[in-house]
């Protein structure tokens, strides 16, 4: 055996079992490892920036750590952006980037750089690994690493000569792998439930801010039974990771991403109780303007910090406000008709809204074209929506095949404006190999809008034909049906809202992926 | 005036008049300063490994540089793996980066990231600007640093609240702009120069191994002077910058890319003598086999290092071998005749030989089905031709829109391997808005045809189908001329060396971007 086999062996061993790859000639020996182990599942992508945003939707559905497999400075490079992304999401990845043999580094041959640089301002854990004999215990803290609460971004660096270097399964005979000592999220303090505790009892205005795990499952629950209890609201931030939502589970309203929308959603709380979540502030500053969106006498208190147990504060805080008992009140069922006529954003949210299965993912990045979405879809059946974390556009196609690949059950709906889709589009040949249940919408206004009404926002005037011509994308149009069936997704173009509607109802039942246009 | 527009200008004022751009939120204010100086060129690309490698190209023919505007970190890292190109190609250029206002940092908002630290891997100098007041003194100390002999990598991070910061044009009154105290490249010493001429004058087998300007106009001209009067052979590295070459120019040997061949090829130099390069050594080492290429009596010496004067030092060593009224021997004109028949490598090169205008920019990234392309073409009319620097695939198309910029009239012949091509094909969208008379030929062997080689090359047996699945990028086959036609270019399928031949002819003379897919 060598190296590389043994740092795959010890990834499976210690719970990974799925790879999202785009390697390079420093990771032949890993490439030929993962041909020899099937326990391990790879999917190619064609642009590292794919892979990245794949493991970070895996993540996001299951809960663990899928690995990326990258080819140096520059493939690691390439999945920055995403990876950027996937570290605001809080999800774990573990990065495994090939390096030149350790004995060729000195030579400065052509794609040299400095891996671990690349690394470092987007990683919680960079290690390069140093010699064969300590791949295994390696790979077994990269994987500790990734698995610190709520998630965080892992990045182990295999040179080629470790990689191909001979080495025995165990170095004992006593065990495969390591042991993997996995960590656990702390609870927060006494102190801070019950100040918790009395705020919510205190009759003031309140709402309570949640992110991670508190979002879906048990931790929602438990905090729709706290919010009907203490008559708090509940709020997640505006990038989300994840969150469960539709009938019968309890609301939670997303905070607004426009600044003076988000002021006056948020000022009448004279309290916020924070779980794993940050104090909501605006993506950018405006000159003159105030960055932060709660009022200035509201209190802001964390039950639960990052990378604490936010399931098991809501269990506490659940226990001090004695809410256990308590019936959550929850979304109504109830959707919208399906409209007819032309193409108009609340048309096309009211047609999502009215054919959304159950148990769907939605991965949203429509961005300007889809703020009508969340409100449309309030009342269909549950689901899960994913949205883009870290604000660097280009997340969407990649993050659905991740989720589509954790989760080959259900069906994916992926909400993509066209700016923000050309920046990973090759995520739909991945779509296409692997026979992804992936519906892919397409908002094509051919803007960059946001940055339309950015620029009209800073009071500066309108923009002249040198700022349009960075802000608008046609000129020539992108034309996303042949782009689509340029990767092999098959792919169709709507006028009407009747049209849509049959095209996403066909989409959602179609086997493989599909993609649809709407020009606005 | 404020601090964008004070930037924007003091960088025309600097001689920087060409920007390539993918702004966001945090541009907003330098977009709007774009947008009132005309004099600012700006291009943009809808990915930024588009925008950076577009402005490695701009460099590579104007021997100036461009400036790109990127977003924010993840930005800047989208952009990095061509970065990473462009700085071991050596060639100048300015990023600009755009930065939250400094006061909005603190509340650590989605977007923040250590941008300096994403810089610095791939940057010679990074700055981030501390308040308007020093804007001009940076935009110069950026424009200086990028010129660095031979050509730098200068990233200059603006904040949001530096940018829209009101600032007098001038403090003093006195000059628009800081002055521009350009570095000059020094000239080696005289004892370089002696030992290479004694080295040439020993009459052992000498070669001459050329980088930077050294490879086009007078340096080249007075390479060959040197090689012709001393009979040294004139090496060129195999990542190639810019080299001049065709009927009528001095012969330069590209080294191979593949070890053996490389040794083969060097086996019999008993000097080296390097102009600007480095030692040649392999891309990636191999268990077993030595990384270096030439013999191990063969003595290098370096009559010019990196950032010395190339053309002053062959001067002085052109008149130590008195070489200065020496005829230099040179290629002679000759194309291959036209082939005919079905497609074949050999038969593609001899239609591109055959069919190579005058002055043309040849960019190759044709990776394993471009082998025979060189030979095919030494008698061609003179040409430039630029290759892949720095071995991170994806430069081709992004390269060839910076090329095109930066040389108007001329035509730019863009050959890519449909792996590499996958990685930046949002440069096609770009070539098209703008209008650049670039054919692109899309070699689609649908696979990574390096990697499958590789594989075999270690010895290792046959890849297996989990390998292959991450070798063979078919399944579904890529539709280039779907691709292409999605972003506005004009493109077509060929299935014959006649059909070939048609389409380069036109796509040669055609007005604006042209693609053809060439399957394989």
């Amino acid at each position: 055996m060598n190296g590389a086999e043994r740092l795959i062996r010890t990834l499976v061993a210690s719970g990974v079992d799925t790879c999202f790859a785009n390697p390079g000639t420093s990771e032949i020996h890993i490439v030929a490892a993962l041909d020899r182990t099937p326990e391990m599942r790879c999917v190619l992508g064609l642009f590292e920036g794919v892979v990245t945003a794949a493991a970070d939707g895996y993540a996001r559905l299951s809960e663990k750590p899928a690995c990326t497999l990258l080819h140096l400075g520059p493939g690691l490079a390439n999945g920055l952006a995403n990876l950027h992304n996937a570290r605001r999401a809080h999800v774990p990845i573990i990065n495994i980037v090939g390096q030149h043999a350790l004995s060729h580094l000195h030579y400065d041959a052509p794609l040299t750089s400095d891996i671990e640089g690349v690394a470092r301002p987007f990683s919680h854990w960079v290690k390069t690994c140093a010699s064969v004999g300590e791949v295994a215990s390696d790979a077994v803290a990269a994987v500790v690493a990734a698995r610190i609460a709520p998630g965080e971004i892992a990045t182990l660096i295999v040179p080629a000569d470790v990689a191909w270097a001979d080495v025995a399964w165990t170095d004992t005979g006593e065990s495969p792998a390591p042991p993997l000592l996995l960590p656990h999220a702390p609870l927060p303090s006494e102190q801070a439930v019950d100040r918790s505790a009395m705020m919510l009892r205190s009759g003031l205005p309140s709402a309570i801010l949640l992110d991670g795990n508190a979002l879906y499952g048990e931790g929602l629950a438990i905090a729709g039974r706290i919010a009907t209890a203490t008559k708090a609201t509940l709020l997640a931030p505006y990038p989300i990771t994840r969150l469960e939502r539709g009938a019968g589970l309890p609301a939670v309203a997303r905070i607004n991403y426009v600044l003076e929308q988000a002021r006056e959603q948020l000022k009448g709380f004279r309290q916020l109780i924070l779980v794993g979540a940050q104090a909501p502030v605006a993506y950018f500053a405006y000159p003159g303007k105030d960055s932060v969106f709660t009022a200035s006498d509201c209190e802001i208190h964390a039950l639960a910090a990052p990378g604490e147990d936010y399931v098991g504060a809501l269990r506490a805080l659940e226990s001090a406000v004695a809410a256990r008992n308590v019936a959550a009140e929850t979304e109504k069922a109830a959707r919208p008709n399906l409209p007819q006529g032309g193409i108009s954003l609340p048309g096309l949210a009211a047609v999502v809204g009215a054919l959304l299965p159950e148990d769907a993912i939605v991965v949203d990045e429509s961005m300007t074209s889809g703020r009508g979405m969340m409100a449309a879809t309030r009342g269909a059946p549950p689901h899960d929506w994913l949205g883009n974390t870290g604000g660097s556009i280009g997340i969407a196609m990649p993050l659905a095949v991740g989720a589509a690949v954790a989760a080959p059950g259900r069906r994916v709906l992926c909400l993509t404006a066209d700016g923000s889709g050309m920046y990973t589009l090759q995520a739909l040949w991945t779509m296409a190999r692997e026979g992804l249940n992936v519906t892919t919408v397409v908002f094509s206004n051919r803007d960059y809008a946001v940055l339309k009404r950015e620029f009209s926002y800073l009071g500066i005037g309108d923009p002249g034909p040198r700022a349009r011509d960075m802000f608008e994308i046609g000129r020539p149009d992108l034309d996303w049906v042949q782009l689509g069936k340029g990767m092999g997704v098959p792919s169709r173009r709507v006028d009407s809202l009747g049209a849509f509607a049959k095209a996403l109802r066909n989409g959602l039942q179609a086997e493989g992926p599909t993609l649809i246009e709407v020009p606005l």
